[in-house]
């Protein structure tokens, strides 16, 4: 059975981003497999990616891209299943231009944006999993225990020595 | 039974945006509730609306809000329900105050954002019914008809009395 | 024999800004085909576009699209012609959107951006004569004189009844 | 008796920041108490400390966060104490985000927003010192000294070896 | 008895926001004198108003201003006593410009910056009668009772004919 | 015969970005010539070049610049040469200056801008390149080649140890 | 004998703008000779006016224009005059392209830069007298009295008639 | 005899900045004061070096500050001699907050401003200088030899090793 979660990054040098949102995927016991799709360098797989998204079993598509980040809107454009946007910090404007080429898309055509970078990826993760845990009792208790671990993993004061 | 899909909204004054997350909705046929919760001036509804969100049989939640936007983010905070964030475009800043409030949220609490205003909200609603559409091979159908039918309504060329 | 350029935009909303380019490119006797593609509400017709438009005899693509602007961007994705991108002003970010969309290209898939509205959409019809130009001296006259023409009009003082 | 100060974070990153507030409420004199109340991580301790922090003796609350920054803002809609508000500078955005989250409430549940980062932490304590001073003679009058030696040590001339 | 809030402003045209705080202020039967003092068009007035502020028997200030809007800010370089800005809107930077130049403050000397606009002015009536009612239960019970006022008036769900 | 491009750039720190135009053209084996010109410190060399530049034999102009960036639109203004700009990433502003005063040409006389920085140099030489190979089949094929290895290079999946 | 100020501006559309220097300039008995002259569509004009400014007598340049401003500097590069911008306010990005592209001039070469719009039109005129001033008692003089005629007109207090 | 130019700073951190002033001026054999004036922590200071200033002697102000920079406009606001302003860069807004504070001043108060950072700080003492030179042959010459060698200086031809 093929993994519910594609990961599809615009290139190699989004990895180090978007693996946080296999790192927290993992940590919940979620399958997903990670691809690279470049909208611009590899407009034909990104084409037969979306277009078989749903039929190759993937329930939710996570995708990450920096600068004039393409590749979620796109995808979004080419599938019906949900798609979440992850926009990669980028060099000159620090992914303000990665943001508002992810989240400003027009009516009909949605991408769930997370956060500029690490934040985000994990989110994308996260939001991922609370999605399948819809049909999925086991994921989502686990879920819920990743969060409680979550919270009570925040210290009650600021320590100087943390 | 009880509706699906959660709009809550900050204010009055965010309806006439967050409607248009009710239209596409209630086109694919999907049923929502649409609630007024104030981080702000009401945050108690707030605090048990997010408690009790998925006890009331909700999926998924729709939350929009404008300026200092912290409704999409609060409810992401008590229910580990997917929540779409609306950023509702604000007077001086034109929804930027709005779009970062909501999207730029820590590592471990996620928020799906959507682009700025009308646009916004019905994508907020479609992003809504392809979550559900993943169990649920009724919707899934009404909103491929749904998104093929938008494409069908595309002209070829541009009408100067258009 | 086909025309030599491609006004393409990504709905009919955005025509009153890319008529510009018509304008221009029809004082100067260059013919072009106006069409409407868009890359999220019709992605089939964007590939098969964009795949096409060299061998359909084009030289030039003029591309507008406002907020996530990704029109642009993939039609240069997918075509070795020269691709001018023109920013749509959008409601709640003033183009600032749709610019940092189109111009922020990765290094390997250039759009050449002109400036957001309807400014932009003029210098690309100039932008794309030019281009036709270096293989067209009748053309070349005909837009040196367009120019000349700009500098006279030029008034050598302001006047309060202009 | 119970501190008149109460300094709250979203996280252990935020104190190189907050404590600055802490270490000019120490220079004047005047005890606080320093939590970490995570509005997203730990929603329910955000939302007891906010109903209970009049009870406890507090009567200024300086609160700190970043990005989607939704301490400050939702501790002030659970209590009607002043609430100063430090937005914490962030990776992505330099803290614009934290900042915009911060500052533009609306109308009915004010925070009194200070400058990103370590000044603004400064800051809030200083001005929560000024709001205390106004019923303490004692502290008004070591305010006034801090400031008054504050002046004194500004130089006349720059110098190179500074 | 003086009043024990100041209500500054750059200009006359500053007045219909700042009267949100004078209006807000009424609610709650505190006193205020309202005054145009501008830091560029009378700067020895400010000099003179922001040396005599404690003298005079004010409490707290509120400073509105827009633009490059340096009267908040030198006020707070003036006095001791507690000082919140406004962010007048401004005609090119939507109020930006007046939010920077308010809130951006050096360590040392503070300003509790509110929303721009006239939500802001409202806030820091609201916030400077927060600070009054620590040494005034009458008015902390007023403030309090507005606050409940203001939580009750929000409705339960939209409404088409709001 | 002379060079098809002239490379020109406002200084010598310019050059460790345009020198990624000049790699991208010397793959594609087009001659080009790499000057200086400062639109403000040699304005007669600048108003030298942009009149001559037809005449000299080139055909397509790659001009950079950072901060207030003239000397893209200065050469436009004095030549019909299609003209390319890259905004150079500037120290305070990050390049949005840059961009800005690139893109923002008014209606009449256009430059065809670039993304920020290094990227956008090589997509000024590969635009160049476009430019010419309308009337070069053997460019045209280069160009063609080069880009479906671009498109080669791109791996499947991301790794680790890239 | 010519006038001592230029006011230069880069199209009939700037004049509403720049008239207010002239409005000022009038006021304070100071002779100034308006002309457009255009970056972008006159550059032979530019190049001669800046060339020849200081030999045609004018002592102070003031210059207006709007998104890719480059007249100011441009004039800059070519007098030794002290030369003042003015950012014209632009449609799409509010003036904020106008004030990067005049302010953000390289070492070398300076644009003294006054605000967005007639308020900075205002004060270019207001500076270029102060400038004149220095070697001319009399307008120092009328200088002074028309500042404190200013300061004079300040209300004491805020009207509801105003 | 006094030194025509003063070089004010609001505090020593801005000195590294500033020097880049004394430096031209040094270079064209301008006179000058450099003098600490902190708006914030020194306001009889400044409001003293305000009223003075043209007393002194001193013909032009030269005056820089970061973030929240009060400094140019409210010495702008004290004296009738031409200010010129330098925004220091800021640590979080890069200078944007420095640069909107000084120079959107209202009409009525001009502050002339430069770049953010050094070039700006060079750019304040030339500026300085051309206005001097209005009165001063001898500067005047030095000032246009200063500004030849700086056009003399341009290589032709960007280099590897430089």
């Amino acid at each position: 059975m093929s993994a519910p979660v594609a990961i599809v990054m615009g290139s190699q040098s989004d990895w180090p981003t978007m693996q946080k949102a296999a790192e927290v995927l993992d940590a919940l016991g979620v399958a997903y497999d990670a691809r690279i799709v470049s909208a611009h360098r590899t407009p034909d797989r990104l084409h037969a990616f979306g277009k078989s998204a749903a039929n190759e079993g993937f329930k939710v598509v996570i995708a990450g891209a920096g600068g004039a980040a393409h590749l979620p809107g796109m995808i979004a454009a080419l599938t019906h299943l949900p798609v979440l946007g992850v926009p990669v910090q980028s060099k000159a404007m620090s992914g303000l231009d990665s943001l508002l080429s992810i989240v400003q898309m027009p009516a009909g055509v949605p991408t769930g944006t997370l956060a500029i970078g690490r934040a985000g990826a994990t989110n994308a993760g996260l939001l991922a999993a609370s999605i399948l845990a819809l049909a999925d009792e086991g994921l989502s208790a686990r879920l819920q225990d990743w969060r409680a671990a979550q919270t009570d993993r925040v210290a009650e004061r600021p320590s100087d020595n943390a």
